[in-house]
């Protein structure tokens, strides 16, 4: 190990010669499961109970062998073609939108031609996952996980990367660390196209129901409109952008308050197509026409915008694609490959149905 | 091993004193993995690399283990808490439509709750997985597979049962043996109900626009038309019956053929959502107004459904409970508990929305 790795550490203090001591390696010799038993004072077994996210160990005893294992920055050799290293791990913080099922057949695309299994998981609505959650995976040993609008705090980070179990990012929430590989979407490039296109019909008052503002691609669709609105020298209202959901409800609720108003839009963008329903929804409510009284734009180009009446003018995002991309890329870096690029943005494309017109 | 396995088997004719012969093992004691090697003449890693699914085994070398296992009847141990055995897998013939969806929301329900990894597969469009994709489940040891209208042919269910691997399948597309385990819906039931509400409205010509001819849920929901005919007292008429696929196109071509003719029927009864979403669109390019010129009945209730104009009136798959039922049953069997029912058939339910109406 390396002096520098050591500073502030419990073992510049070990003289070396106790069980609980340091183990002296040269710099740049690979450090082993030995070595952290002897530095933590367990058993070798103990370790790699610890590396296996096994739950028999002591809280106490696993917190100081995750220590040891994180001061030095122990890798584990990355699994060969043992029990276990066919997987991929496919993460959802929820399955609930049939934008789910295009991300499973996109990862599933690769995985199924690389005879690679991929085990699901859902977060159940959290984008965080457990530590249970965590260690069922390091006991599995897959090659990789894909995180779908889901992330790992660093600890977490820490202890896939010791395992040497890379991890790729798709459709980020937040923002992420450097080094983190994210494949996602142009989200400005789609909110800029989707309101040029209204702004191009002639409407000039365009209300937005966004998705969460906690949410980068919700932040970067609103700001591609802002930038539309720039464009065409309409002074942006921050009235008319709600901050919401990605679903019917959240649609619903805010459509309904900025159709109701007296000074109501001509034109709503919404941050997702579920989103776009429940305003098509509220509209009808309120007895106004789509598109004749209100044009509405959705985002993602899932398969029902076809069978709503009036067809959904949307943003195509290429969420297979995505998600192909995102498995390839996690199978290279598990294969010892250094992507070419880790942070990839597919391009968006606007498609043009019949739930858009020129206002009245 | 009992005599009566052994005849007509090679180990008739072997001593017992060369490495490839017999191993005499006395009625009910369990063969063991080095009797195989002994009788198959091989080693035990190699009996043990054709259990595990492995790739590096000559073929004739694994069809003479195959075979020695499967006259003897070997069945391995169960894998206990090691690696590998907190996972299942789930086997879709096809992940197309979000019907896939709510299957995997509800087996993710039961196994998520149980700390059990599900693993993924899509067989494209194939029924019956190929046996490399069976060797890499061997090689997984998972505690159990579910199928989800696909199946295994009789040496590839030895294979399973031979690693003590049990199955349970959903929604059957065919007949299975005794003893395989399969949870579906009360499609007959399903049919029936459909057919009784559109006499109820007056219909007395109606269209059948069902799934495929061989699959066993098309012909329970098509004889369930049939009774709810009979009760009414009116002929069956083999014309208005089109047997096709589960998907848009064919419920698009079959409606457009029925709605065209000069005694076009009054009510399509579609064999899905999918279906009754082509009918839809062939009505609409016929001049045909819903559900004034033509009743339309779909069949899953798909969340589509509540999002097409008119809201389309369509018999309830619980997937959700039939693909949860299957994950608890397949892990009581894994867990070595008899389930109490090995067939269960789940209610259906007719949803009744603005699809349909009195005829002209």
């Amino acid at each position: 190990m390396s002096t520098t790795r050591r500073v502030g550490g419990p073992a510049e203090t070990t003289d070396g010669t106790t069980q609980s001591a340091a183990v002296p390696t040269a710099p740049g010799q690979a450090m082993t499961i030995a070595d952290i038993a002897v530095e933590a004072g367990v058993s070798v077994p103990t370790v790699s109970k610890v590396l296996n996210g096994r739950a028999d160990v002591a809280a106490t005893t696993r917190a100081r062998v995750e220590e040891v294992i994180e001061r030095h920055g122990y890798r584990r050799r990355r699994a060969s073609s043992g029990a276990g290293s066919g997987l991929i791990e496919l993460v959802f913080h929820e399955l609930d939108s049939p934008w789910a099922l295009q991300i499973i057949k996109g990862v599933e695309s690769v995985a199924g031609g690389a005879r690679i299994g991929v085990v699901l998981s859902e977060l159940g609505g959290e984008h965080r996952p457990p530590q249970e959650w965590l260690d069922d995976v390091l006991a599995r040993r897959p090659r990789g996980v894909i995180f779908v609008q889901s992330e790992l705090d660093p600890a977490q980070h820490a202890q896939l990367a010791s395992r040497s179990i890379p991890f790729v990012i798709v459709d980020t929430a937040g923002e992420q660390p450097a080094g983190v590989p994210v494949v996602g979407s142009q989200n400005w490039s789609g909110g800029l196209a989707a309101t040029r296109h209204l702004l191009s019909l002639g409407h000039r008052r365009i209300g937005v129901v966004s998705g969460p503002r906690d949410v980068l691609c919700s932040r970067a669709r609103v700001d591609g409109y802002r930038s539309a609105l720039d464009e065409a020298g309409i002074a942006f209202d921050a009235d008319l952008v709600r901050w919401g959901n990605f679903f019917v409800d959240g649609g619903y609720a805010h459509g309904r308050a900025l159709l109701s108003r007296e000074d109501r839009p001509t034109a709503i963008f919404a941050g997702a197509d579920f989103q776009a329903l429940g305003v098509i929804r509220a509209a009808r409510e309120l007895g106004l026409s789509i598109p004749e009284d209100v044009s509405i734009v959705g985002y993602d180009d899932l398969p029902v915008t076809e069978w709503v009446q009036p067809g959904l003018t949307t943003v195509k995002q290429p969420l297979q694609e995505m998600a192909a991309t995102a498995a390839r890329m996690l199978l290279e870096i598990a294969g010892g490959q250094k992507p070419a690029n880790l942070r990839i943005d597919l391009a968006t494309e606007l498609v043009v149905r019949s739930s858009t017109t020129a206002p009245r």
